[in-house]
């Protein structure tokens, strides 16, 4: 990104909040040395924690989405969904969570008891008890209408090691869906675009399809991500560094929405970096692929699962084998796509 | 407050971040009984949780202060130290912590650093760990420079009832010593006030204090509960209430630093609404209440320890006998004394 050497290097640029390289730096370059020590391959969606003879995830995302309704959803299901899901992917099962609003003076409150409705929604709907929360209200002008942080613990339950670092050469790459939905249409709404096709946010607790995962597979499923900010490719990269091995992506079988595909030819978007809400990446040892795909196609929000890649030896590479038989290199999102999505 | 009023009733105003009457009015009314059906006999600092045949604290702060750098701390070291008190509020002993950062475009990676630093400093003073984080960068004007949420889980490892609603008749009201020592530090520098005197913000993790506090009290240990946003007289109005009695102070006996006071005076400022950040209130049986404040005067954070209240039957009322003799009223803070403070 060549923004980041023409400017004061001591700028924070809204590209450390992409969840593609620019993030990656500032956490392991400043965040995680000073606050916890964390090497890169313990770095996943959840911390995983021993109390008591217990073990149990910890994870904590804010949500600083633009606009905060959007077709499929709002900030608020966004706010639990997502940390839901970071909470499945260590194969936990959500327990509690808590919620810290910020909110700009001068906000409806309409809209707040909106938010609020559709947070408890999402939360019943997840199995997951909202029990502390923290409001703040800021000067007009000192916030963007409203931020929302979640924070969720869960009982990991299971002796599996699921980790971004598991994964193994032979290993397929398995994906519950199209990819793109959520931040096509996040984008298409705040840049008033005007689809002859509904795009809408797959924002969707993924516990439930993740608990399938995990009865059908067992030992054989060694990696769980959802592919947020920065899209497939950043996730698998991060995949694919954290295990130290190469993934190669088979770009005829990834599953895309012909309007998310629309849309992204005619704005020079690549589907691969755009966020989704609703999706997981599986690394699954390959005796028990099929049988994980087969659960997760008869799951409601896996209808559309596909094997999309495999694993192979080799340092941190993704490569993408193209639809007409080339192959090109697939890196992090570099600096940043669609701010705000998440 | 008039300009509740005055304007629409659908706003968000400053005041409903205040931690006094309109926060109340906003929890009560909207947050808790969409996102989690609470009574207000169970709102404390934190959430007692069951799990596994434990119990865990929960609990979570956003912090917005402005200035982010003030006479005593910053934001990073308020943001640890606010959550570790929270936990310690419930007897929990800290254990691990979450951070989400949302930044400003165009913040100063030093001052980040610096504000990192300050955070770890202060979570390895309290002995917590910071395992899990998240970090969203927006657009330069839609946020102040660095908000930050921490959310935190302690161990429950005592059989005690401490909670708001656990105030009885007879009971010793103790305080660990001045007042207002924070809100007036963060609001002088906020203000560029030319002190002659320093006034430092009293930003400390009080979980050894506590540890020491029911060492010596035990059962007898009835409240605790920090004093942050609305002073001390939005949390004794919050104890009272939930626990149905009166709570009557004395004005004498309340620790009160000069400088903070003669700010007061000149600002007309009433330094029982201001905001602490190393302070707290221990409602505590007579018979144990000079044991405990023996014990609070040997700790660092306890010298200036003094009992300034007591409990009587009566529902919801705090009263202050003031140094005169009178008998006034006291009420939760109305409005918004000092925005942002924490």
């Amino acid at each position: 990104m060549s923004s980041e050497n023409s400017v004061n290097r001591d700028l924070i640029l809204l590209g450390h909040g992409s969840g593609g390289k620019l993030s990656h730096q500032l956490l392991d370059d400043l965040i995680i040395p000073t606050l916890s020590g964390i090497a890169l391959a313990g770095q996943n969606d959840a911390a995983v924690l021993e109390h008591g003879g217990r073990r149990l995830a910890f994870t904590t995302d804010s949500y600083v989405v633009d606009p905060i309704f959007f077709p499929g959803g709002n900030i608020g299901c966004l706010a639990v969904n997502g940390t839901v899901n970071d909470l499945a992917m260590m194969g936990a099962r959500p327990l509690f969570m808590s919620t810290g609003l910020i909110i700009e003076e001068g906000f409806s409150r309409t809209e707040l008891a909106e938010i609020l409705a559709s947070m408890r929604s999402a939360a019943d709907a997840a199995g997951i008890s909202i029990v502390t929360g923290d409001t703040k209200v800021v000067p007009r002008g000192k916030a963007d209408r409203i931020f929302i942080n979640t924070s969720g613990i869960g009982a990991v339950e299971h002796d599996l090691a699921i980790s971004g670092a598991n994964a193994r050469p032979g290993d397929a790459v398995i994906i519950n869906g199209t990819i793109g939905d959520h931040g096509i249409a996040v984008m298409a709404k705040r840049e008033g675009l005007d689809l002859q096709a509904d795009i809408l946010s797959d924002c969707a607790p993924l516990n439930g399809l993740v608990a399938g995962i995990i009865a059908a597979g067992g030992e054989a499923v060694h990696v769980l991500r959802d592919p947020t900010r920065g899209g497939v490719a950043t996730t698998l990269k991060e995949i694919a560094l954290q295990s130290d091995k190469t993934i190669t992506l088979h770009e005829a079988a990834l599953p895309l929405n012909g309007a998310v595909r629309g849309v992204c030819s005619i704005l020079g978007l690549d589907p691969l970096y755009v966020a989704n809400e609703g999706k997981l990446l599986a690394v699954v040892a390959p005796e028990a692929a099929e049988g994980v795909l087969a659960r997760m196609k008869d799951h409601p929000l896996g209808r559309d699962a596909a094997i999309i890649g495999h694993v192979t030896e080799g340092g941190g590479r993704v490569q993408m084998e193209t639809a007409v038989g080339g192959m090109r290199a697939v890196e992090m999102l570099a600096g940043e796509q669609l701010p705000r999505i998440c």
